[in-house]
């Protein structure tokens, strides 16, 4: 089917909604946050209503059980989504900061102030508690905001949208200024993809699939979020101990995520002595081990590593393993095989440490700590839309600065060129 | 012809570069501009020989007089070529400023730090001066550049890249940091606008044609620049004399720029006192009038406007005048028409000021000034690579920042999360 009328009209009401939102005060953005939060809680049976739909759907189609968890919605959860509106609401509003005012020699007095970007597409997958988010952080950032949602979770996307929707217009927010693509055709993302005359920016968040989609086929400028083949590299000086604790941590306490750690990196000097516990621990955890041949003498688990191992992001319990001489190696494997995304040194030289944190190019650079930490939470922005693997606009977590632009503001009083 | 095979070893080369541009001194990165002048200035022989056969090309080929003048060399222009690289030179180097740094409850120190984009591709028309230009700000700003000039100059560029490169590269720039496409088959820019692997960025530069090209074909972030249909709107309480000066400037001082004024709006409530003067000075300028039916009434010379032509950027001495009933009017005219680079009121009015600076969506918003202040000089950025007309990552005048890109850089001592 043709979606490209349906979108023009959802496109065209979004970019009228935006220019009033654009000036929106901010209590009453504030005030359209709390009201979401409160009626998602109150109309907590109709939303589980529909997400035991979506459940059934995904049952009879067979979906894996963590992609139903994913897919779930319960009390807790709702009361989380709620949570998260209200943290949104008591977030600095970040629309008319100004950034700088200069005055010129001719007089001409010009300030740089931060706008919203305008319309905003968001593209995901199946947890629903995106569509809440997103709404949320493109409305406190002056937004208006276009969701597609996974066809998995459809019945719950659409009793969210409702219940936010009005809520938030009965606080003052324009009718337009949230929107659900409500078909589940993927033929509606390509006609999304090209509404350039309405959209200021796509944003997908999911799979590395859906990602190359929307990169290859969006001719509206694209923030590409989240693959992450991170690595952590354990010098020759490192604090072994700490090493450990790192690298279990990078990869064990939550590796379906995009900054888990995927390939460990060893300093040859210190191999044999931190890769037989190391491993045994990753091991005994659970973690299936894929090796260099260097590597593989330290372990009896450890599987022979194939050089399509290095650029793969598992998101799983499984880990890359390679021995290397020196901190140039490393650098240069990482400069191979990494996706910028966040990558981490172990080690007590200064020197190294100093170079790593210049020389790696990515998102986030870790000296003795570990990658899980690239989040817009622990970074202390109090909020987060995805993690940006690019380097236009955004980079690493994006909070609600990075959902605005800027205008120049020009005072003059009679100045010609 | 299949141009992949050769790009793809230019975007390698590149890519290589940037990494070792990234962390290149910045006392280096000046001396290679510094050098670059002075031999753009020695071998002004050997460029305008190249630049001669480029005219008589162009000639034969019945260019345009004003697309020949935008084409030509001589001894004042490849000096100018050269103080602009001198004065690149002088700017701060933005990369490595630090943004900001904040210690986490954790313990964790995050650091917000500028480096390069990476590669980026330039693609241009006419003017062999942007191969200077773009080859001397990316390089202050680290970045690999991959040109691609207008065929019309390819003998120029040759030329002047050579020079450059060499020049560069005495001073410790390494190999592949300033490449030249040096075919002028249209194949090698689609081939250019799909070397993701490689490319950071797409900077087109030229006519609407282009962009859209670059925009509809890149699957690389590209940033839009310069489109400008813009306007200046003469409210009611408006000082008119100042009013004449600055419509007078926007529309005549430099009509092929794309700051300069495409549509004028005029308050109903000063029309009559306003327009017989400024539109009989306008026509004695040589501009071709064409206005609503209102407007016509005041000036015989005034041609009947059309739909389109509110739409169009002319980028020559022709003006659209259309009479507006209040400021609602001329902000819902902006919004519908305008391409959001530049806009401007005339009024002594404070509140109408404020509010058009508020809701005027555009890169740049003037009260009594002409819009062909916008750019990177006159904003006093000390050098531009172009105008972004998008919102994403860049907006307005382009100068040394906006070829950046940030980093995190995080210190810990053995966190986990």
């Amino acid at each position: 089917m043709d979606y490209r009328a349906e979108l023009e009209e959802k496109g065209s009401r979004a970019k009228q909604a935006a220019r009033k939102l654009a000036t929106l005060p901010t209590n009453i953005k504030n005030q359209a946050l709390l009201n979401m939060a409160d009626a998602l809680e109150e109309h907590q049976e109709t939303l589980l209503a529909a997400n035991a739909r979506d459940m059934e759907n995904g049952r009879a189609k067979g979906l894996s059980s963590s992609l139903l968890d994913r897919l779930l919605l319960n009390g807790s959860r709702i009361k989380a989504m709620a949570d998260g509106l209200r943290q949104i609401a008591a977030l600095p509003d970040p629309v008319g900061e100004v950034l700088g005012m200069w005055r010129r020699p001719n007089g001409l007095e010009i300030g740089k102030v931060r706008v919203p970007l305008g319309v905003i597409g968001i593209i995901y997958e199946a947890r629903p508690n995106v569509t809440v988010d997103a709404a949320g952080l493109c409305l406190k950032a002056g937004n208006a905001v276009i969701l597609r949602g996974g066809s998995e979770a459809i019945n719950s996307n659409i009793a969210i949208t409702k219940v936010i929707t009005r809520a938030a217009q009965a606080a003052g927010i324009p009718e337009g200024a949230i929107q659900l693509i409500e078909t589940t055709d993927r033929q509606a993302v390509n006609a999304l993809l090209r509404l350039n005359r309405y959209l200021d920016v796509i944003i997908p968040r999911g799979s590395a699939g859906l990602i190359q989609t929307v990169v290859e086929n969006s001719t509206i400028p694209v923030i590409e979020t989240g693959i992450g083949v991170c690595h952590t590299f354990v010098d020759a000086s490192a604090d072994l101990a700490m090493a450990q604790e790192i690298a279990f941590n990078a990869k064990v306490s939550r590796p379906a995520v995009c900054n888990a750690m995927e390939t460990l990196l060893v300093h040859r000097a210190i191999a044999a002595e931190f890769l037989p516990s190391a491993l045994e621990r990753l091991h005994q955890a659970g973690v299936e081990l894929r090796g260099c041949p260097e590597t593989r003498r330290y372990h009896p688990a450890v599987k022979p590593a194939t050089d399509e191992d290095w650029a793969t992001e598992y998101l799983d319990l499984i880990l890359a393993v390679k021995v290397v001489g020196n901190l140039e190696e490393a650098l240069e494997h990482i400069a191979a095989y990494g996706t910028r995304h966040s990558e981490a040194i172990v080690t007590r030289d200064y020197d190294n440490a100093r170079r790593f944190l210049q020389e790696v190019d990515a998102a986030a650079v870790y000296v003795n700590a570990s990658t899980r930490f690239t989040d817009g939470f622990e970074f202390g922005f109090g909020a987060e839309i995805g993690i940006s693997t690019q380097k236009l606009h955004a980079r690493g977590p994006m909070g609600l600065p990075e959902l605005t632009s800027i205008k120049y503001i020009v005072y003059g009083n009679g100045q010609i060129r």
